[in-house]
């Protein structure tokens, strides 16, 4: 039970539904109350989102300066109403957001959750006491020329922009981890391996700066689903039409809303089909499940190439993050790779509820943006602690194993392909097979056979030329 | 920061990477914390989730009265191993069960912490110093006889168990109030549709009827999957080759969880598989998949058919929970049913997250069940959340709008199949033909064409028969 | 172009929309011409699945007899539609059978196409001119008592049947060449793998045991399937209300479809549940999927166990199928494993799409069953196909790599654990430490420190003994 | 069985493997022979996907060129090879492309199959007979400079391109479909919904504008994902490297495929990153998933409409294709919205099926393009067939249902929301209630209770006005 309950008092509030009581220290309302009782889905409140309610907050600020510009709200209104948000942006006020994050109603309970909470602090700092709506009201004054339907996906816009930033952050530096590593290991030679079986000689620097590659493509693939996030429908109310907005309301708020926020804002072009699309939201989820798919390749190949120690391919090793097993004394696992791997997993079921929840819209709204939201932060957060601990505990202290790598190299065939402009691909093949199963090197075979001569057959076969193109060599 | 730490003492704990500073307040240890530093994902613990931990305590004193009864564990031992799991599944240690539910390892983090936490209440119950493992230890004595590898899945079994049993509670309810539905409105004659077409008549008990046989239909699927959970690896160890097991330590441990669980288990015929097959609850994943999917057809079905209140079909109201609007005063919206469709969403999305989970297991065990577990018990979770609000906040209160149900019916031609066996398709096709373009009704122009006289067509067209098969009328 | 429509000839059809020209020689009529103008889709036609076709004429045969049974058809006409639908069971007319299998309409254009074929064979067989249906006619005759909506699911689930039969018949012949693999290699000792690290020993043999278990209880999954498949809804016509039949049309038709069929079918409960319910599909696809799953980790470990040759794990050795590659010579590639993997891609997103056509369903029918079956006849079938190449083209062929085996046993340290009893899992975890850093035997290091004498230390790392639970020995 | 064994003839040829005898007719040789033995999974082969034969074939033309031009391969070979290629593109010889689409070994399979067509036929325009590949060899000159691993990617793209073409030109088509229905219905003013209840006014030109938005920016989306499609790896080799090609041949090829394919094709920039990546595949996917839910749901949307026709919400008329029932007379449904949404699912299930692929690639190369590969193509086209079907027998017959839209205008209530700004949003609840409970009109209700004088109120509530953001009314 919440302290505020504890104290015996409450005050009565009012709806579409009757009265109810709600607990007089809270600064939520009535609607709140009807939300928290409607949804006990996941005991996880929108106030567990800062992101979230920060962006309520400030799209708040900006539909009040707005309408205090066009004259629809007095400044002693506005002002408390900014003041009353300023204070949830400095994080005084989230325990009061108490709405599940999965919920019905499209977002109109968090919305009017928002709408209570600045309303009641408004009145406070207006010299009211919480619930005396006459002086300041939550839908008529904080909500003005607004509804949950510009509103709710606005705040989720910037919420899954702030997050993007993180994760673009952490993905930058997972990269460079790469990078240093792929700068490390530039001149270590190695068995490349394609379907699993021994292919071509390359470095172990090529490899992990393969990985530095592929991160560096999914940062710039979530940078172009970005402007996306940043077209916003403020200023559509109930359907796009604008209904109960002054001409200029769009593009004042939306002003006001990129300078709070700093972030480049654009209105839709068309407020109606932004309304009912939650298409961005498709697209950016589409982008980290990509993300996850590439980061769970690179993880299952770190996982390999460390796997053993001793009758694995045992190529790197991994750092050591903790006692790998309960039963298995010196045990160490690939733990950090592993997480990463189910994170990667979670996100691509999230992008399947999220192709749901998009599909399910119906006419001018979709319904279903708040499992589109918990699936997204929900991806967005995790994959950026997955990349953070896949940098910070397992990529800076990865090693090379050079014996093995060394011997790898020595007893594979994959130089023989590098004969096949000298000798032929049946030739190269023949001499292949017999490598394989006499154990023979590819080299002896070939001066066996005289097939070619030493000379030219060295000069064919020097491994570190065998990494790039170079010139037929006559 | 927790409190435990803010006493400024610590006590060194040591494990193969090293020593590390355990709070002194703490019940768990070095593992423990190096997971929490491992794996800083979702930030919701293992602890969160009672099922689970219960489940470890109930494993834990199953382990320890097999082994006392195979002679491998002390009385003195196993007493305080048991009476410490005892405090744990009052509830008074939750807190201590700190590693993120995410996380690497297969586990070993959750089993680690359990052992640890066990074993310094142990500690503490015997008269020693929390931390002095040399008189009990966390590997060698609550770990005795298992490894993580058959531990942990035995543990997401029994939780899941226990989750499933509340499900079906839930669901028996739920279904229970669509019967009560279907007798309420079991004389009211309403159009059937298909493809969103009106079609043929039925009743609307039969369609409220319908989904209880739905719901019962899908409790049945969940109790067939139910023996595979039941189906325990303990006594596996590392593989399941059962390594540093006495013979009958699989038996023993089983017995003693039965009793203490109370559960029918039984253990896996064959342990190797058992211990790599993730298979149960892939299975019962897929089953959950079927239930939400059938949920969320029905929720759909309820919010169809209450569309309106003026402009849609609205032959149903649903009992309004909130103002459903920041902006449109006076309008209710389905919350309820979209709240269900929303965890529908996110329960399908998880089984593809279960899914590439299982899909990726190697050799001998499945290295990523953390991340099936999260997935499954949210999907148990929200899932009887999301049926206990659908009944009690919707279903119960459901009306049927009768003005609406008759006029649907009466400017309808969904009369006009029941008179292909007296009058042919063809003709049929033409009477609708006509119905349809004239608003004729499809009664008097069959009499108009002169088709059928009054009395065999009033004895075809009796409303009521038409619910159900009857004998051809001569 | 067709053969027929060179002919220069046609009839003239007519349906609800009016007259269309029908090639002459072609048996099927307006609606399917329709149809194939409307769903030009895959260019795969429903008769290219002669399980579907077969259903379908199975289905009219059964309907023809019980209408007959009940005094609705007569002799003449019922006797002519049995001898049309047994020229399609001997595959005659499958080239009729021309709608896509994508469609719209919720089947009505394969039910239509069914009838017409039909139909029109029958009209010839009782010597009248193809499209003269006042003798004989599509929806008033062959479809009689009957509706798409209860004859297409009903035919779905009869093909359904007979592909999961031919697929458990492919999975029980894998399983045996696993099983021979099992009894094959049972005394090869190698090192047991938990998340790719060196774990504990077990054989070769247990290890394809574990194939051979997870198909089996595959099988036990697919069969439990079945009895719902076997669930039809003949009888239900539009909405499941019967509207046209004879109260006892529904048992006749299923008594005459079980004896035609062979298959143990039982008429569902419920009607109108059962023909809004596409719950026994999503059911199956599940258990597919798991199938999927578990076939696809099966492959991964074998391509796993067989990477190499000189590089990788390659500890055992899968038949050479093709040659591995365009440009290296002598590469052999895991190309039958391969292939599974993707064929077990393509049922889990099968799956999914399932998923979505079953919630989408609704009211009182699912539109949506065509993609549900097209989806889940390829699932069914290319699992199938997939399972025959991996039994005869993979399994038969493997053999075990000898000298690896033995070569990672003696190298790795998986004997540490089997000490945990004896010297304490702290002692073993140091053990195992120095043996992994110094490359010395574990053996030797645990003589060195003293931690037991020679003639215990030989007994409890005697190797054969450490692949299932012992008695402590003392 | 294949015309080309019945004349009894055959040539030997031989591989890694052996002998095998190969039909004399054939212009294919044992690698793809092997292959069709391997891999007998779907029944559809290569051939009939014309843009990837073709794609191959302008492949090695730009790879024979180049490789003359660096001196590698003389002119009459190179020729021949070209010759031969163009016949392929003149679609003469699709049926040698023989190779399931779904195999195992990385595409090996089809770039043989190509290299071996090729050869042979250029063999024949050479006035040499098939199979003696001592003149001209599938690998040593088809394939000179080329591996499977490069080839086969680059062809993927190639056709994936072209089809993408196709699937825009139907998507502008579509979009322009829909905007002339905008324009149509421009004037026409009806009831916005939200979650299906009854929200504020806007007119079906509005309605279907939004159509056309959204589709124009899916058009967007593709357009922005196709330069990834054409960055290729062409010069790839095995792993990327380049082992085995002239330092200038990347550029070379690239430059003449470029050419002969008139597509914007770079080179990308790491080779190695590219050739194990298939992330441009899985964004291209997350696209047409985003495209696919975006039809899928303006076609619910358009089916919702369109319900009825009398006992639905019936505001549009979709056009009748086909008799919508087989048993119900009239009957006509909304089939091709039907079949869209089903291709919108398959394409969902695709996306998923490509995830899977794409997150199991390993090291240096993913073996699962195929699936890849047979997942896209069904994506895209089956999408552009359903886009042509949409727009042809669907959008460019719908109509309005004047009469209905205007009863819901009438009896809705709709019009509250406009007067939130006058009389507050507690008095317009209180209004909406009133007039939903009694049936009385909102507007003489705020008259009755004086609430607002007439005038302003006639002001307000202009109907037209209130589709767009207007100035406050004074």
């Amino acid at each position: 039970m919440d302290t505020e309950s504890l104290t015996g008092e409450f005050r009565i509030e009012h709806d579409l539904l009757g009265d109810m009581e709600i607990p007089a220290q809270a600064y939520y309302g009535v609607h709140t109350l009807r939300a928290i009782e409607n949804f006990p889905i996941t005991g996880q409140s929108i106030g567990l989102v800062a992101d979230l309610v920060n962006a309520l907050a400030e799209i708040k600020i900006a539909s009040a300066l707005a309408n205090r510009d066009l004259g629809m709200l007095d400044e002693i209104r506005a002002d408390a109403i900014v003041k009353a948000c300023q204070e949830i942006l400095a994080g005084n006020l989230y325990d009061q957001f108490k709405v599940d994050l999965i919920q019905g109603g499209a977002g109109t309970s968090t919305n009017m959750n928002a709408n209570e909470v600045i309303a009641n602090r408004a009145l406070e700092l207006l010299g009211h006491e919480r619930g005396q709506y006459e002086h300041l009201h939550p839908n008529e004054h904080v909500n003005m020329s607004q509804s949950t339907n510009d509103v709710y996906p606005t705040a989720l816009k910037l919420a899954t922009y702030r997050g993007c930033e993180r994760l673009l952050a952490r993905m930058q530096s997972l990269q460079e981890a790469f990078e240093r590593k792929a700068v490390e290991f530039k001149d270590i030679l190695k068995v490349g391996r394609t379907q699993l079986q021994d292919a071509v000689p390359m470095t172990l620097g090529q490899e992990f700066h393969t990985y530095s590659v592929m991160i560096g493509e999914d940062i710039s693939r979530v940078q172009e689903a970005l402007p996306l996030i940043c077209e916003i429908n403020l200023g559509a109310t109930a359907i796009g039409t604008g209904i109960n907005t002054h001409p200029e309301y769009a593009s004042y708020a939306r002003n006001h809303l990129a300078e709070v926020t700093g972030l480049p804002l654009i209105t839709a072009p068309n407020l109606i089909e932004a309304t009912q699309d939650v298409g961005a939201f498709v697209q950016l989820s589409g982008v980290l499940k990509r993300v996850a798919v590439k980061v769970s390749k690179i993880c299952h190949d770190l996982r390999l190439l460390s796997s053993g120690p001793r009758a694995g391919i045992g190529e790197i090793n991994l750092p050591a993050r903790q006692a790998g097993s309960s039963i298995m004394p010196g045990k160490v696992n690939p733990v950090i790779p592993e997480v990463v791997n189910q994170v990667a997993y979670e996100v691509i079921g999230n992008d399947v509820t999220i192709s749901f929840a998009a599909e399910a819209g119906q006419l001018q709204l979709n319904a279903f943006e708040p499992i589109i939201a918990y699936s997204m932060f929900r991806s967005i957060s995790h994959l950026s602690n997955a990349f953070q601990t896949l940098e910070v505990n397992c990529v800076d202290g990865i090693t090379a194993n050079l014996d093995v790598l060394q011997e790898h190299m020595d007893r594979s065939i994959v130089l023989v392909t590098a004969l096949n402009p000298y000798i032929g691909y049946q030739n190269a093949t023949s001499v292949a097979k017999e490598a394989l199963h006499s154990g023979k090197r590819v080299y002896d075979i070939v001066l066996e056979r005289g097939l070619l001569d030493q000379a030219k057959l060295d000069a064919i076969l020097h491994p570190q030329a065998l990494t790039a193109p170079r010139l037929p060599i006559r």
